[in-house]
């Protein structure tokens, strides 16, 4: 029957996930590599670093050798040279020794501390007046203290940050292996929809829903690609995705928000080669109209036509199919990031789909205020105030002004 | 005197700020936009939507017509057509008609509401059943609701993120005015380093510190250049810094963690044209040997040689400079993330100056806790496992285990 139709449980679309593969790898230059997914486990071949470093300037001991040292009872030891920096030192130290060392500077065989420059005098030419005592190991990283050889530093499926693009370099991985970019082509559907460059006419409106998207797979490390707008037509429909899908991991078609046009689309997925509709359907608000279809391997998704229920379709469980199929593993900390915050007003909701509110953030004093941002969900305007959204239950009524909630910030 | 220095206090460094411009305009085809800065006020000239649009599918009415309508108490009402998507409506409806009507599609004239399809049956092919009555406006999107013409929808100087690339979208606006990326210099010195592609011989590190900087600029929407790696010599850096400052609006030199290479990064800054050290040493835990400079009217940075303190100056204070040159409007929203969390164990700190602890968010049922990182402060594999700082005040001993404090989300 026309605009009804059997929602599927949100646990029971993502479960659709684990039917689609993930990308295959590609080896790329470190310095292409932030923001990429790892696609191989790091594992140090030697230890890092490979002797044992000076984390300030000052002079290098043995620490026992400054024990009981104070600026009533200082130490004098001997200086035996000087240690250039990235240079072996030219000697070892023995207990009434010590040698001046840098910042980052190799410590002479014997020497398992440094004391800082400021707890150091230089008496005479080769007289060291030391008035600090020092534990040993005080102002060193030692060999392998901070990636022992043999020891999985980085997991496959981390999303790349500079840190670990630093690390990377740390380890000499000049060319890394990281999973290929889904390319996710874009198809914009509807007769009342005109390209960006055009002056719509009474009736019709501009393209919002391509460059939202693009916007949002450029995000979650995709490679969009726009394959235009289509009036209702299913059959140039049906070709338009069969060229899309020659060049692309996932295919996304949004409109159909009229009835007729949700047809459409079904009939153009339905009509693909080894097509099969997964979900159609989702208890979600905004977003209730969305499909997931798959082509061969290829993974299709009708999205809603208004485009602020496409983009929190997208945020809520698209970006979850294209992170999985970007081989980005979830327990690698690059998931959710919710700040809690209390409601400013009461929200209501309907029970028996989940709910997502846009919110503003707003700090006072040490905590957030989650303020709901007013106005039909339909409104872009709506999701510019926003930082994020409130999930609320499936089984929630609604919150109170002053609860806790969780603010999923937008990526 | 060696290896000590004034710290300038943290407000005075960010007052430096507004001494360096902020970068020209160019202007680029929307599909480029997504995360520039934005460098015009966004203004629709007409309203948006320039028409009533239906948010449901259903039947275009009088909403007072349907005043009283139930179950058991139906209003009829006769359809006079169909309204096809993107088309102006035939006709006007009067207080007894009614015409069919898809989301997005024009309101009819007269129309001032949409009976969802749920609640309307086709009697016959000309009689329209409804059992719920709807109050005026009900499921529409009336003319300039979501933007009305000569308002400022977006202010120059916010970053764009896919819901302001699609409002731009939906106003037409194909090709945006932003602000030019900065162009950012990175130079690595220090003679105990070697790149990335070489095996260091003992005593020596590979270059970590250009790779997470340039993947830093990335992030915060910078262009970054290397300039190679320059051992120790001050010539060899003047030389290398003025053939960078042809190319940059922003010139980093990290290394100079050690006295004597510190001594030389000043020497060289000293020596460009026009040169002034602004700051010499910030009270910051990691990042104390920070430099500012300028050449001209170009931002120099002097940056720690360990690369954990080069990223937290960088995350602290240098991405500030970077974010007013490229034109971003603090007030836009783009400003740090801070998540509340408790404490999971004592930190000490030291009063006097400002220290960031590495912290892990771990989610525990409605809020987060806060984890210290353990690890000394040089090692690389502390910022791997973080996922931001926690910022204890100068004037702060330490914070006990249980305590609410704000963790700085990496960006």
């Amino acid at each position: 029957m026309h605009g009804f139709f059997k929602v599927t449980p949100l646990d029971t679309v993502f479960r659709h996930m684990h039917r689609f593969g993930v990308m295959d790898m590609e080896t790329i230059p470190l310095n292409q590599a932030n923001g990429r997914i790892l696609a191989q486990n790091i594992i140090p071949e030697s230890n890092y670093p490979d002797f044992n470093r000076a984390t300030m300037d000052g002079f290098a001991v043995k620490a026992e050798s400054t024990f009981g040292a104070s600026e009533a009872n200082p130490v004098y030891l001997t200086l035996t040279g000087n240690i250039d920096m990235g240079e072996i030192p030219a000697a070892a130290i023995q207990a009434t020794e010590t040698m001046a060392i840098s910042t980052g500077g190799m410590l002479p065989e014997g020497a398992n501390g440094v004391v800082m420059r400021e707890y150091a005098t230089e008496v005479d030419e080769i007289t060291i007046e030391i008035v600090r005592s020092i534990a040993p190991w005080s102002n060193v990283i030692t060999e392998g203290e901070d990636m022992a050889a043999g020891e999985i530093v980085l997991a496959s499926g981390t999303r790349l940050r500079p840190q670990e693009c630093g690390t990377l370099a740390a380890l000499g991985r000049h060319r890394v292996d990281v999973f290929k970019k889904p390319r996710i082509g874009i198809i914009s559907t509807g007769d009342e929809i005109v390209p960006v460059e055009k002056k719509p006419p009474t009736g019709k409106i501009r393209d919002v829903n391509t460059y939202t998207l693009a916007a949002m797979v450029e995000n979650c490390g995709g490679i969009a690609k726009s394959y235009g707008i289509i009036a209702d037509d299913a059959d140039i429909l049906k070709k338009t995705c069969l060229n899309a899908l020659n060049g692309s991991d996932i295919l996304m078609i949004s409109g159909g928000s009229s009835v007729g046009n949700r047809d459409m689309t079904i009939e153009a997925i339905t009509n693909l080669p080894d097509a099969e509709i997964m979900v159609h359907g989702i208890p979600l608000s905004p977003g209730k109209p969305t499909i997931l279809a798959r082509s061969g391997h290829i993974q299709v998704w009708g999205l809603p036509g208004q485009v602020t229920s496409t983009m929190i379709v997208f945020d809520r469980i698209v970006r979850g199919f294209i992170d999985h199929m970007a081989g980005l593993n979830p327990a690698s900390g690059t998931t959710d990031l919710c700040v809690p915050a209390f409601l400013t007003r009461n929200i209501s909701s309907t029970p028996g789909r989940t709910d997502y509110i846009r919110a503003r953030l707003k700090k006072e004093g040490n905590r957030y205020l989650a303020d709901p941002i007013l106005g039909k969900s339909g409104l872009i305007h709506t999701m510019i105030k926003a930082d994020g959204l409130i999930e609320i239950g499936m089984n929630t009524e609604g919150l109170e002004k002053g609860t806790l909630v969780n603010v999923i910030v937008f990526k």
